[in-house]
C-alpha cells in the first residue's frame, strides 16, 4: 500500500456546529500578535493539544479520594500502593508477582532495559516511534538501529525480524502498539508469530501499549497474554491517558514474574499515596471511563471531518491524537495555533510536514477545525 | 570509648506531666489480648513510633497547596517541578544542575551507584547502618564490605578507609550522616578528611543526610560543601522527613553538574504535580518547620527523661527516633507494645537488644513512657 493511497484526503460532507459566534468573536489576530493583544475569543489560557492529555482533567471520584486521602499522606507504607497494584493485576488476570510499577510507563521504559539488557545489546525499534526507550539504553552502551515503518505507518516486523538476525544478541525489540506519534497499529499476529518464534533467551520485547483504551480497530489485543509463557516480554502500560493521571506519575510493567522481580528490584521510590489513591478511585468508575471514551471518539470524529472537508492529508488514528499534513515549517504552524489560543504538537522527525495534534474535547476540535479553515483562508495549511 | 560509658542510664529526676488520667483509664491489656478487646484508652489506630515520620501530618499550607492543584494534575509538564528543583538548589546556594530529583531518597540511593557505579564494584558501608544501598547495588554484582561502628556508635572511618584500600576499585562509600538506626553522628572532620585525600576517580562516597534538619550537634556540617569540587561525592536528602512528605516521595541528590547530569538520566518517572506544590508549600512555611524541630525537641526530651528514670539505656540521638535497650525478643517487644497501641521500630541487626521508637509528639511520648512504666512494673523491660 502507498502511503499516499491510505492517507484519507476527501471532502466529508455534512460537517454543522463548528462555526459557534461566541468563539468566532473577535478573531483576527495577526501572526506578530504578542499575547497581551490577543483579540476576545482565543483561549486563555490556550488549549493543551500539545500531549495526548484526558482533557476532562481528574475524574471527580480521584480528586476526592486524594482529599480524604491528606491525612495520611505524612506516612510511609501506602496501602493504597498495594490495593493498585492488585487492582492491576486482577485488571489483566494475573498475580501481583506479575506486575511491576512504576512513575509511569516512561519509568516502566526504564526500567525494562536495565531488568534484561545487557552492555552493548541491540536496540531495534521503529522511526519514527515514541523516543524514550533510547535515552535509557544508553548506561547500556547499547548499539540502536532504527527501522522506517511501512508505507502505513505499522512497524515493518519483518524488516525488524531482519535487523535482529543480523545484529547480533542480545537484541531488545521496542514495539509501541499503537504507534506514537502515528496512531497506527501493526497487526498482533505479525507481533504474535515474532515472539512465538524468537529466541525467549537472546531477544527480548517490549511492547508499549500507552494507548491500549483508544484502539478501535477490532484486529487489536494486547501482548499481555505472552507474560505466562514468555519471559521476554514485557507490556507499558499507563495511567496517564485514559485515566487523567499524567501530573501524578503513575504506569507499570506486565512480565513473567522473574522478569517483573528484576525491574521491581531496580526501582525505588515508590508512587505517591495520592497517586494510589487517585489510580484506584478513577479505576472503579467504569461510567467516567466510558464517557473519555465517548467524548474521545467525538473529538476525533469532528477531526477527521474538518481534515476531509479542507482535503488535508492525516493518518486514521487509534489514539487520542491525530497527525496531520501543515504547509511549512512546523515552528510556524506551532507559533499560529499559539496566537490563536491552541498549543499544537511538537517535531518528531522524520515527518517533519506533520503535526501531531492531541484530541480534547468536542467543543475545544471544533475551534480547532475553526482555526484550520481561517488558516486554509490565509493559504497556511 | 567504651559502649556502656558512652550510653546515658542515669535516672533523671524531675519527670513530670506523664501520667494523664485520661490515657491511663482502663489499661491492662493481657499480652494476648486482640485488637477487639483492647481497653478504652489504649490509641486505636495505635501510635506510629515505628518509622521516623513527622507525626503533625501535611503542613496546612501543603494541604491547601494540593487541593488548589487537583485541577492541573492531569497534565503533564508540571512546572512546580522545575520550582521546587529551583527551590532545592536555591536552599543549598547552587544551580540546578547540581541537583537530581528522585521519588524519595532512596531514589538517590538506587540512582547514584548505577551513575558512578561499575559492575564488580567495591561497596564500603558501616555495620549497622540504612539498608536500601545494598539493595541497589545487586544489579553491579558489587562486592560489599561492612564496617563495625565503632564504640560510640559512629562510622570507623579509620576501617572504612582500610577496607577501600585493601578491596580495591572502584569504590563506593556509604556514608549515613547521622546514622540510621543508631540516630549518631561521625565526626565531620574525619568524613572531610577522606573526602579531601580520596582517589577522584575511583572512590566515591555518597553522604545520606536524610536527617540532616534534626542534628543538635554543632560539630555537624553537611557534604554539600563538597559538591562544587569534587565528582565523586553525592549527598543525598528527603523531604519524608522535617516536611512530613513521606507519603508522596521526594527526595534529591546534590552532587558536581556531572555527576548529577548522569543522575538524571537514570530517573525516568518525575514526581507527582501534587508532590511538587506540596513540597513547594511546605519548605515556604518556615514557621511550621520551626514548630516542628520545636516539638520534636520536647518529644526527645520527654522521652530521654523517662528512659533514664528507668535506668533504660539508650543512645542518645541526633535524629527524629532513638534506639534503647529491650529484655527478650524484639519481636515480643514489639507485640506488646502494639497490644498497647504502639507500633515501634523493626529488627536492626546486629542490634538484636535494641528497639528504635520514632519521636511522635510530646504526647504520644508521654503515653509511650507510661507503658514503658507499666513494662517495669511486669519486668518487661
Amino acid at each position: 500500500m502507498k502511503r499516499r493511497s491510505f492517507l484519507r484526503s476527501g471532502v466529508v460532507a455534512g460537517l454543522a456546529g463548528i462555526t459557534s459566534p461566541a468563539i468566532l468573536a473577535g478573531w483576527g489576530p495577526s501572526p506578530t500578535a504578542s499575547p497581551a493583544s490577543r483579540p476576545k475569543g482565543v483561549p486563555d489560557p490556550p488549549l493543551r493539544l500539545h500531549h495526548a492529555e484526558n482533557p476532562r482533567g481528574l475524574a471527580p471520584a480521584a480528586r476526592e479520594a486524594i482529599v480524604n486521602a491528606l491525612p495520611g499522606a505524612s506516612q510511609y507504607g501506602s496501602s493504597a500502593r498495594a490495593e493498585v497494584t492488585r487492582a492491576i493485576a486482577e485488571s489483566h488476570a494475573v498475580d501481583v508477582e506479575f506486575i511491576a510499577i512504576g512513575n509511569g510507563s516512561t519509568d516502566t521504559l526504564r526500567q525494562a532495559p536495565q531488568a534484561v539488557g545487557k552492555p552493548g545489546m541491540h536496540l531495534v525499534a521503529a522511526d519514527p516511534t515514541y523516543g524514550d526507550i533510547f535515552r535509557y539504553v544508553q548506561p547500556l552502551d547499547a548499539r540502536v538501529t532504527r527501522v522506517p515503518l511501512r508505507a502505513d505507518y505499522s512497524h515493518d516486523i519483518p524488516a525488524m525480524r531482519r535487523a535482529v538476525a543480523q545484529g547480533g544478541s542480545p537484541a531488545l525489540v521496542y514495539i509501541c502498539q499503537p504507534n506514537n506519534p502515528t496512531g497506527t497499529l501493526t497487526d498482533p499476529d505479525e507481533i504474535d508469530q515474532w515472539i512465538e518464534e524468537a529466541d525467549q533467551e537472546n531477544v527480548y520485547f517490549v511492547v508499549d501499549e500507552a494507548f491500549h483504551y483508544y484502539v478501535d480497530d477490532p484486529r487489536y489485543r494486547s501482548a499481555d497474554r505472552w507474560v505466562h509463557r514468555r519471559p521476554n516480554v514485557i507490556v507499558a502500560r499507563t495511567f496517564s491517558k485514559i485515566y487523567a493521571l499524567a501530573g501524578l506519575r503513575l504506569g507499570y510493567g506486565i512480565a513473567h514474574p522473574d522478569t517483573a522481580e528484576r525491574m521491581r528490584t531496580l526501582w525505588a521510590g515508590g508512587i505517591s499515596h495520592l497517586t494510589a489513591v487517585a489510580a484506584l478511585a478513577s479505576m472503579e468508575d467504569g461510567d467516567w471511563v466510558r464517557d473519555t471514551m465517548r467524548l474521545k471518539d467525538e473529538a476525533k470524529a469532528i477531526t477527521q471531518s474538518v481534515l476531509d472537508e479542507l482535503g488535508i492529508e492525516y493518518i486514521p488514528t487509534q489514539t487520542n491524537f491525530l497527525m496531520h499534513r501543515i504547509k511549512g515549517e512546523l515552528a510556524t504552524h506551532q507559533e499560529r495555533m499559539r496566537d490563536h489560543g491552541v498549543l499544537v504538537g511538537r517535531a518528531f522527525p522524520p515527518m517533519e510536514d506533520y503535526n501531531r495534534v492531541g484530541l480534547g474535547l468536542p467543543d475545544s476540535m471544533e475551534y480547532y477545525g475553526q482555526v484550520l479553515h481561517r488558516f486554509r483562508a490565509r493559504d497556511w495549511i
